[in-house]
């Protein structure tokens, strides 16, 4: 099939909150689909507001296949989840052209919220 | 009158809560606009992330009309549903170009919440 | 001020809910700003799922102001409203470039919900 | 790095609600994140439905960081806040590339809503 999309996405909008109080997490999700013959290899920088980027994230999409990226189950190489409340940025980066939108689910009021948008493609 | 939009348009954030418990159920809907003179056969492919793309749904769209396909109520022709609670995403394709923006309504909490994006759409 | 902006719009997803449970009325805005030196015209066209289109619709945003369009407190020149419980989807075409975003508040469960996405913009 | 999106971005629906009934107070926020080497200064500028524009405003985003600008917590040189309950729209102008998306959370209900949208960049 042919590749649809763009190789690099930006979301400046991303927070994982720490309370839920209902069922369902609190959770965000960056949401991948991979038209592609070709396994995508996603990695993730993080942008804060007042530190360093980090660069310890990845992910992956397999060919003909979409991931939906649970931000607050990701884990680094030493394990460690991202950093909860706190306003973070993420640039996404694949090998091969993927699309990319971005979803928030907050329970911390007991009645859940959502929030949606396409992340923004960068024209190569 | 003009045809505006596009002929391929892609959705990575689809997901079907098999849970309502509000009189408004549960649902998504992908929303077509068809400034053609042209009806639109539309073919949904679905991706998944642990299972090949299923090909057998597709919906349409009249000539100067909208279509808000349900998601929950589409049907192949086996009367077969989409699968519940389980993330996917979906490829879209018309004949005619259309417009396409995805909304979701969700009362897995007994009140409503409620998302939408303009899909991605694929320049030509 | 430069002219920022496209003249023609598509909202596929518009739907006016005729319940309301909180003191915040369930509706739906179109919202428009204009840059441009030139106050702004815009028609309306709805397109329905079953029914022929309708151009008795109308509004407008002045030259250097925005314009958060009321969909539930439009009239036409006969007086009548646009109809509600009815999925519809709206062509929006204005004299001079604008930027348009949808918005909905739903509040037929008595809390509230909220949706916006920017609109699908026409490249000229 | 990269310097990834645009210096111009435009949001129509901005609107700051003045109730809150929830521990998380009503807001709006213009999240950024800048990828260049250069500090982003951002001119805001607001656009009313019945009043001049107003300059007063600004904020920033530090290289290869990002900043989630809360409109509710923004003053100007005078110490004033923007005007609560009152429909705007915002210009979003930087010196330097940026990508901007706009987010509203809503506890005017006791519960919380949540909607967001990538803000409308304009091609140089």
């Amino acid at each position: 099939m042919k590749a649809y999309g763009k190789k690099v996405w930006l979301i400046p909008d991303t927070y994982l909150n720490s309370i839920s109080k209902n069922a369902n997490i609190s959770h965000e999700a960056i949401c991948v689909i991979n038209t592609s013959d070709v396994d995508a290899e996603i990695k993730l920088t993080l942008f804060f507001e007042d530190r360093d980027v980090r660069t310890d994230f990845s992910s992956f999409c397999k060919a003909m296949r979409t991931h939906h990226i649970r931000m607050d189950k990701l884990r680094n190489e030493a394990g460690e989840p991202i950093p909860r409340d706190v306003p973070y940025a993420v640039l996404v980066e694949s090998n091969t052209p993927i699309v990319c939108q971005y979803s928030r689910l907050d329970t911390s009021a007991p009645e859940m919220a959502l929030m949606t948008t396409m992340a923004y493609p960068v024209e190569e």
